[in-house]
């Protein structure tokens, strides 16, 4: 078997959500079953990219991966694109053989069964922004596929109060899923610098947004890849 | 009986380490053992400020959290100054009665009862480039006294390579202690703007350092609240 792979980069670390700041591999996955309006990740999404992306083994997954840690278990990080529309049951259980921890970061579209095998899942469903539409039953049949497994969490990037009412209503389906907001980037070109003032003030919105609701539940974290590296890639 | 308080005030987010993003009070104790070189928070540790401190009974500072989070429980942050060398015991027993969870953060220089009844306690030993020396008898003493209570972590700020390698050494020595390391700010004049762009780097630095060892143990953190708000106070 093989699977699209759009890139495999670090280690650096994990820049958003539960894992920030974990010292991390990623393994970006090529594909996707959704189009978001403001996607950051078009390059492992849309066709238009998919002669940048490799087919590959799980064991030519694996040993890029343990080629780049120099063999050191450490976190690795399934992303995309959807990693759950590809079988990454081989690669994970290769990396567990050796010491290294997995998590998955989907929308939860797709549910698998090695989401089970995984360390950490984290689920972030598409505000209104995003202009997709969520399938809660797939998205609870996500959420089946973790009992007693992993460590899954629900993650919400937060564009406009539109998208902000929608995570308080969400929340309060999942009210046992730790939760974490970040603001939206609408800054994707990875040609143009980040303006840091900028992104600081949507973090800052953000946080008085939660703070004034009196909203004390969900954790604000901004992407610190896109604060130190902009939208440069394999960082 | 009273304590020493340099400033309440929130709900903000907490702006680094193992709580980083989640929405907190912080109440900040006045009066510190230690005289880092680098202190961020001088008007809560040096004597010459002590007369901006108030001294409250912990129903009073009980009363401001309250008020502050409309008596909604969250987070509430012990730190300082040192806040250990007063006792909190009785505000967080009368924050605990209405549901409100607590952390502290100190460096670990001295051991107190009621560290039992935190959700969690960072200890931030202090590396060489603080001026300080650690006393590891007291810092092993803080460490007996979270047994069976809470979520105990390290956190470590690093300026230089001698840090650096400090951090390291200790590491070892705690082997089942999370660790988080976070870059050093050098600019702690409220008056003056943080330079986004050096904090950027300094963080780009020690992540750097971290992947570039190999290191893969630690989490790497900045201070979000330098980030958003510089070096602003009550924020």
């Amino acid at each position: 078997m093989t699977l699209r792979i759009a890139e495999i980069f670090g280690p650096t670390i994990q820049g958003e959500g539960v894992l920030i700041g974990e010292p991390t591999v990623f393994i970006r996955a090529g594909g996707c079953d959704y189009r978001c309006l403001w996607c950051d990740s078009p390059h492992a999404v849309d066709s238009a990219f998919r002669h940048e992306w490799r087919v590959m083994t799980p064991a030519a997954i694996w040993a890029e991966v343990r080629r780049l840690s120099g063999g050191r278990p450490l976190t690795v990080s399934i992303s995309g694109g959807n990693p759950a529309i590809q079988d990454f049951a081989p690669v994970i259980a290769l990396g567990k053989a050796e010491g290294y921890r997995f998590a998955c970061e989907t929308q939860g579209s797709v549910a698998r069964p090695w989401f089970a095998d995984l360390d950490t899942l984290v689920l972030s469903p598409k505000p209104p922004s995003s202009g997709q539409d969520v399938d809660w039953r797939s998205f609870d049949a996500c959420l089946a596929s973790t009992e007693g497994g992993p460590q899954t969490v629900m993650k919400i990037v937060i564009f406009d109060d539109t998208d902000f009412a929608w995570a308080r209503s969400v929340s309060e389906h999942y009210p046992r899923l730790p939760l974490f907001l970040q603001p939206g980037n609408p800054e994707v070109d990875p040609e143009v610098p980040v303006d840091l003032r900028a992104a600081a003030s949507r973090l800052e919105w953000l946080i008085d947004k939660v703070t004034g609701a009196g909203w004390f539940r969900p954790r604000v974290l901004p992407q610190l890849h896109v604060l130190v590296w902009g939208n440069k890639r394999g960082v």
